[in-house]
């Protein structure tokens, strides 16, 4: 069997969700909202089920959420997107990157990547064949180690895999860094692969800035979103992947033979949800702000040392001196088999050197299972 | 960008869909029912999405579908499967292809294929790093050639990719065939991935029989099979892979960085499907052989070489004399343009080298359908 996949660990968060479940322990590992996105959605979907056609529907999408997608683009980032080849729908935001991947990286390419990372990252471009090359975001304040991030980028760069809002340090790269990364691409010619999943769940106001606006980058990025983030539906795995022409070409071919296509009546019940007007945007990353709030407001006061958070659905958590045990891991350990709440370990999102005193929370969760959760914790410390 | 995916074509089954819709052309080409399955099926997944949860299900799969999963391999093979480490649900059976190859597949590594196969086989070995060896049955009889499979297993062959039945031929392998294939397996310590999405397809009486039950394989045999095929729903996109725990597992991890999961809906309704009565897949075979037989007759009627069809949605036909073109390409072409009609040339099936005087018709259509793609046959030719 192929060594990528051979002894290693099954993901963090599947590996939590299954501890939680053991030990009945309330999950605030694997980043789900625990309340299903819009009944409208949901009715959309139901009907497109039952009225069929449930056959393949075309390779790249269906026609309606092609345009869907394109639309959004334009109305959040003033992006003009064709519908007709510069978007692919995807099973999902993770497909979307193995496509990505497998189509843009061959064997010897270089790739930068940002730690903490989502773990499919580092397995997804190994297996492809490509050399990871790691840089850092540093806590407590997630800033960027520029002079790094320069010296990673080479001859051999083929791309930067960005995720933005990130997972997990609930960072939103800042304007200047946006500008640094895209300098570095269009000095060395690289593509950006920028899997901006959590791109409507942005608080305090901000809107999402995709690196593909920036001048130059327009040509050379790939943009993941999904539908999963945006209405809260993550079983639905739907995504979809924009870009130009030429490169959706290639990462079209890889998705016809990784999955081929998507249902079609979730398709269409995105397509749907796509056109939900600001009201629904607004409602849905302030809704998650009231949660992070209440969720930050009660770990800080039981000691934990929260991070800022400006987006995604997590927060990380600083914890030292609360006596959970020596590394993350142990805190995470402890904390779901003695007080009962599941969170994971940040150094999960490492290839190698973890800082090993973070955890990270994830709070689209409801108001009562949030406080049941700090209610454990503080009961346990 | 990857070489693999570059400049090469969209799949033909893609591309004849298309040009059936440019050309108002009854689609005969790309392999799927004209009629959605069972409605009880469609209820049950619409009602699982209103229901909820919606959010990711256990990244193996919902528990009830890896059981149903299981008895159902116990009830048609007798197989002995355990749901818990010996059953994965994919996003799809070309997923469940992709989580295979490139978890058992590594760099350098010989995967013997049989020609004329899947459009995916040949791009996601040659993307895992694999070296394809390719042997073939040969029409009109599509018998194997033992001696080339005798020829092109070596040291360095990991696995054999056993399409049976078998697309496009509608051939189902003889037990002789199968032990030979198997005995290969034995003598050279290779795997077995069958691709199996036809079992239930298979006409005159006779029932499927995996490789996967020949003595010494049920170690070194991973079993692929399709909700898509099984309730005519090629959309849904649900597949699932049975093999021994040592195989599943790091076929698990390929599954978990290439989609992580399946829509959690869609897989109750196929665990409540699977359950149906031997009524049900009587009648799915005895449906289809009737198309079988009334398209087999037509075009029989009309000169087509009809070739023999044990099983799958397909008919190949020599093409030799009937003027359409030198080539199955120019008859594909000819037949979609001027008859109105759409077909795969089955020289799409190969690496190089085909032989091009067949053409193949999908028969899982309305009797309505195949009538009028006969009538519009016999008014052109
Ligand atoms: C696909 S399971 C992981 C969900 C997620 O995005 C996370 O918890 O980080
Ligand atoms: C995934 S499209 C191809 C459908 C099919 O199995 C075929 O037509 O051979």
């Amino acid at each position: 069997t192929n060594p990528v996949f051979t002894g290693i660990d099954t993901t963090v968060f599947e590996t939590m969700s299954r501890l939680a479940m053991t030990h009945g322990a309330v999950n605030l590992g694997q980043g789900f909202p625990d309340v299903d996105g819009p009944e409208d959605i949901l009715q959309a979907a139901a009907r497109a089920l039952l009225e069929g056609p449930n056959q393949y529907p075309p390779m790249l999408g269906v026609p309606e959420l092609r345009q869907a997608v394109a639309d959004a683009n334009n109305r959040f980032y003033g992006l003009d997107i064709d519908p007709l080849n510069e978007v692919l729908v995807t099973s999902g935001a993770t497909e979307a990157l193995a496509d990505c991947i497998l189509a843009l990286v061959s064997p010897g390419d270089e790739v930068v990547l940002i730690e903490p990372l989502y773990d499919c990252y580092l397995p997804l471009v190994k297996r492809a064949g490509g050399v990871p090359v790691r840089v850092r975001v540093t806590p407590p304040d997630w800033n960027l180690d520029r002079q790094a991030l320069r010296n990673a980028f080479s001859d051999k760069t083929k791309a930067i895999l960005l995720n933005n809002p990130m997972n997990p340090t609930a960072k939103v790269f800042t304007e200047d860094e946006l500008q640094f990364i895209a300098d570095l691409c269009l000095r060395h010619d690289a593509y950006a692969i920028c899997d901006e999943v959590y791109e409507h769940l942005v608080f305090d106001g901000k809107a999402h800035r995709p690196l593909m606006v920036l001048e130059g980058m327009r040509e050379r990025t790939v943009r993941i979103g999904s539908a999963g983030k945006t209405f809260s539906l993550t079983g639905w795995k739907v995504g979809y992947v924009t870009g130009p022409a030429s490169l959706l070409d290639p990462i079209a071919k890889a998705h016809q033979w990784v999955t081929f296509t998507t249902p079609p009546a979730l398709q269409k019940a995105v397509a749907f949800g796509l056109r939900k007007d600001d009201g629904y945007y607004h409602g849905l990353a302030r809704d998650l702000m009231a949660k992070r709030d209440r969720m930050a407001q009660g770990l800080s006061a039981l000691g934990f040392a929260v991070l800022p958070c400006a987006a995604t659905y997590f927060l990380t958590c600083g914890i030292e001196g609360l006596g959970l045990g020596r590394t993350d891991i142990e805190a995470c350990e402890t904390l779901v088999r003695q007080a009962g709440v599941a969170a994971v370990p940040v150094s999960a999102f490492y290839g190698s050197d973890a800082p090993t005193g973070y955890i990270r929370f994830c709070f689209c969760k409801r108001e009562q299972v949030i406080d049941e959760a700090l209610a454990r914790l503080s009961a346990f410390l």
